[in-house]
């Protein structure tokens, strides 16, 4: 499946197959049940998960114990609690799995020592990163907008092919709506 | 005053005098009045912004014309709309000055070019970018946080020097509380 990494790499940038595999050779595989964690608030954060399949939220929990959903990651896209991870101080978010997931799991030390190997990996990083603070803005600016509507509007952009897939109280919850509230956007679309 | 930003790339890089001519080279100095716009909603933007002085902050007018808040910069921090800043889009946000202010603007293709002509400054806005996604991440975590107290005190962290410096009405829409409840934060400090 390590295809599905070289296919994001080739992308961004030229790669050959033997510096691939000295690439991937960098990343360790791990398979998760649904609702197992990937990363659990107040512990140490060692990996950056690329998705090989499945489907995984991070949510941070308020003192009361509500869920509050930060974001979504699906197949090909990376995640994990960034501030922990590049700083090396213990998660503020949890992410877990809505389903069976697999992933490549990269440590900070692993991507940093790329980086300074391949000009080429820290351009490819660079550009992903440039990406993932365009997925948070956007975020923030549907936490900040001002219906609904526009909230769904967003999400739709953003996770097109997560609509259908997610529980419909979690899709709820990210959008700060009432579960009837979500049905009348679902019915106005 | 170009030694702000070489101090920012000395942080984190080893750079030349001549090296550091060359790539200040890649900018342009501008200055704006208090209330001028960096960016404005609905335009293009050509620029990322390195401030040298001043006070300006980012926010999202919506469908009923209110203002809401996503960020502050101040001096040695960088701003624009990154999502149109690296996709040739529109800006979304708005981008205006909170006192006079000076910058030093970068295009996107100067940002690349520099990218591809130094490895090290590759290095530099790769971990620059990671250090915007936590800011991101924080403040999505902010509107998520369910108390007023919690929201200012992550305030607290992220913009130590701003506190004092900020109208308070403006403090008060960020943390998205009354001028009240924020005069009752400040009395408890």
């Amino acid at each position: 499946m390590s295809e599905i990494l070289r296919d994001q790499f080739q992308k961004i940038i030229a790669i050959q197959p033997e510096e691939f595999d000295y690439i991937l050779g960098h990343f360790t595989y791990k398979k998760f049940k649904k609702h197992q964690f990937l990363v659990q608030d107040g512990q140490h954060v060692t990996f950056d998960y690329f998705l090989l399949s499945g489907c995984v939220k991070s949510y941070y929990s308020d003192e009361n114990g509500k869920m509050h959903i930060l974001l979504f990651a699906l197949k090909d896209w990376w995640i994990t609690d960034y501030e922990a991870y590049y700083y090396q101080k213990n998660a503020i978010v949890n992410i877990d799995c809505l389903e069976d997931t697999e992933v490549l799991c990269l440590s900070n030390d692993n991507r940093e020592k790329l980086c300074r190997e391949f000009h080429q990996i820290e351009h490819f990083f660079r550009k992903k990163t440039n990406r993932r603070n365009v997925a948070l803005q956007n975020r923030i600016l549907s936490l900040l907008s001002s219906s609904a509507k526009q909230r769904y509007e967003k999400f739709l952009l953003e996770y097109p092919s997560l609509v259908q897939k997610l529980p419909k109280h979690i899709l709820a919850s990210y959008l700060g709506v009432s579960r009837e509230t979500l049905s009348r956007l679902y019915s106005t679309k």
